[in-house]
């Protein structure tokens, strides 16, 4: 048995080709630079265990679906990947075979979006719970931010929602089935697609952004709030995947677009002479941004009133 | 009930004043400032209940403690704490009580070390787990790292060790008595005197440094492995308290002295004419540091091979 300080060395100290990273894993703290003229983006994101994912899921599609998650949230904000910590809280009986699995499949994720492992904390603890903080770079003053849509912008979508929720009760199926990336709608919950290069393009175009992660209308409703602004969705708009649709037929494939958490699409508000630049970055456009009248609603769906209970995912 | 977010922007929504942080608490990310000429120092750190703090201890101790523990790594490096990240796992049962408590003491601490609190993810989990991700600034090139100890330095300690250790009896008897700050044993236990304005003293007088967490000898090896040389200890001179001391006897407070891990005191080497400015800055000379010859020990006592069971404290 190794001990922690060698199991940590060993799953955990990969090599890192970032010239802004001074110092990663070894010492009391990682130490970064950050180029003139640009700002550092960051973000933390939790995952525990049968409450974000199944816990006997393979532990490489584990860790990889972690760190696209946390990601997603540069995505929102357009900016580009730099450098991450990680404090991963294990169970007693955690095997080593599960850790290098872990590891393998964290580096594979981090090695494809090019983002550098600097730090972190291993405990142990009674449930697993995976922690990612997560940091890039963002031309000074540019970043995507929530309160910044205006009347008469367009609001468009990245991508096909609702795809990982409808993958969810086949997941939880069969929890343990190693995926392939590309195989289905299992591998859209399990794969999320971070949108890091498009997130990127945004920055100078969109005038808003986020990442759905807790259902669409929910997500929306941060965007309306913090801009003071109403989102009026187009229910017929809606991207929703043949997949799904061919799985739970068409009004609960819509329902699980409107509701379902966790496809990490971007939904971002654009002026509309962005309109063709973003058709060609395969977006769709899905609903107006309006002014929102005194005491109404901050997101409708066809202009009406959506009930409470269709909102999205409450974490309590 | 509050909601998630009413719940979140309840308690961890207060105002920070702080130049350099250009987005906190609010939207997909942060975002702050890296002044020019200085490096962002960072690290990570897990607490979960009943392994690193009785669960059962006042929510606003817990919280405090957390935030003391982790800026402890910054001050180890040198830098001058400016941001923090929250990743919050709570028991389903958990009150709004128990979350404003935690709350204030969290505040109150980061007021204390001027530290903004600029974004966080809030879970559900079986256990509660408590991630602080912290960040502080240091000159470019001028953190205190472990790997620059030379031949000849002296050791140095930046306060009495075992005082956290010798109370965890005590605290874990009535872990939910709350306790004030400075009244003895249990206080050491609670809040921990992370060396912010030390550490920042000590960059370009020590060649190295670290906290410690795990243990005296044990953290002195990493100094020892980093640098490849050999800490040397003198058992006279490690500061035991007068406290531990009476309630354990002298060769029980020097047992904890050694591998107890609580105190987050520093320790560094520095050369030999940095002695009388660490003397007057009330720091305890402990030893040397020496040549190592090929295969032999890491640290010393008094010249003495120490057994691997008195080290410290393995995690797993």
């Amino acid at each position: 048995m190794l001990t922690e300080f060698e199991l940590i060395k060993h799953c955990f100290n990969w090599p890192q080709n970032n010239e802004t990273i001074i110092c990663a894993v070894g010492d009391d703290a990682s130490i970064v630079e950050v180029p003139r003229g640009y700002q550092l983006v960051q973000s933390i994101d939790t995952q525990v265990a049968d409450i974000h994912f199944p816990a006997t899921a393979p532990a490489q599609l584990i860790a990889q679906r972690a760190l696209r998650c946390a990601i997603s949230d540069l995505a929102a904000m357009g900016a580009k990947p730099q450098a991450f910590h990680l404090a991963l809280s294990l169970p007693k009986n955690t095997s080593q075979a599960w850790l290098e699995s872990f590891s393998l499949g964290l580096r594979a994720c981090a090695e494809e979006f090019n983002i550098s492992l600097i730090g972190g904390d291993t405990t142990s603890s009674p449930a697993l719970v995976v922690t990612l903080q997560v940091q890039g770079l963002v031309s000074a003053g540019k970043a995507l931010t929530r309160d910044k849509a205006q009347v008469g912008d367009d609001i468009w979508l990245s991508g096909e929602i609702g795809r990982s929720a409808a993958a969810l009760e086949g997941v939880l199926a069969s929890p343990e089935t190693f995926v392939e990336k590309d195989s289905g709608l299992a591998s859209d919950y399990f794969y999320p697609q971070a949108q890091i290069n498009l997130g990127q393009k945004l920055v100078g175009l969109a005038h808003s952004a986020l990442d759905i992660s807790d259902g669409l209308l929910q997500d929306a409703s941060h965007i309306a709030k913090a801009s003071n602004v109403c989102l009026n969705f187009s229910a017929a708009h809606i991207p929703t995947s043949e997949l799904a649709v061919a799985l739970c037929g068409q009004a609960e494939a819509l329902q699980l677009a409107l509701t379902g958490g966790d496809d990490y699409q971007l939904l971002f508000t654009a002026p509309q002479q962005a309109h063709n630049e973003l058709k060609d970055l395969n977006c769709y456009h899905v609903g107006q941004v309006e002014e929102r009248k005194a005491h109404s609603e901050w997101v409708l769906l066809d202009g009406q009133t959506v009930s409470h209970k269709s909102m999205g995912y409450q974490h309590f």
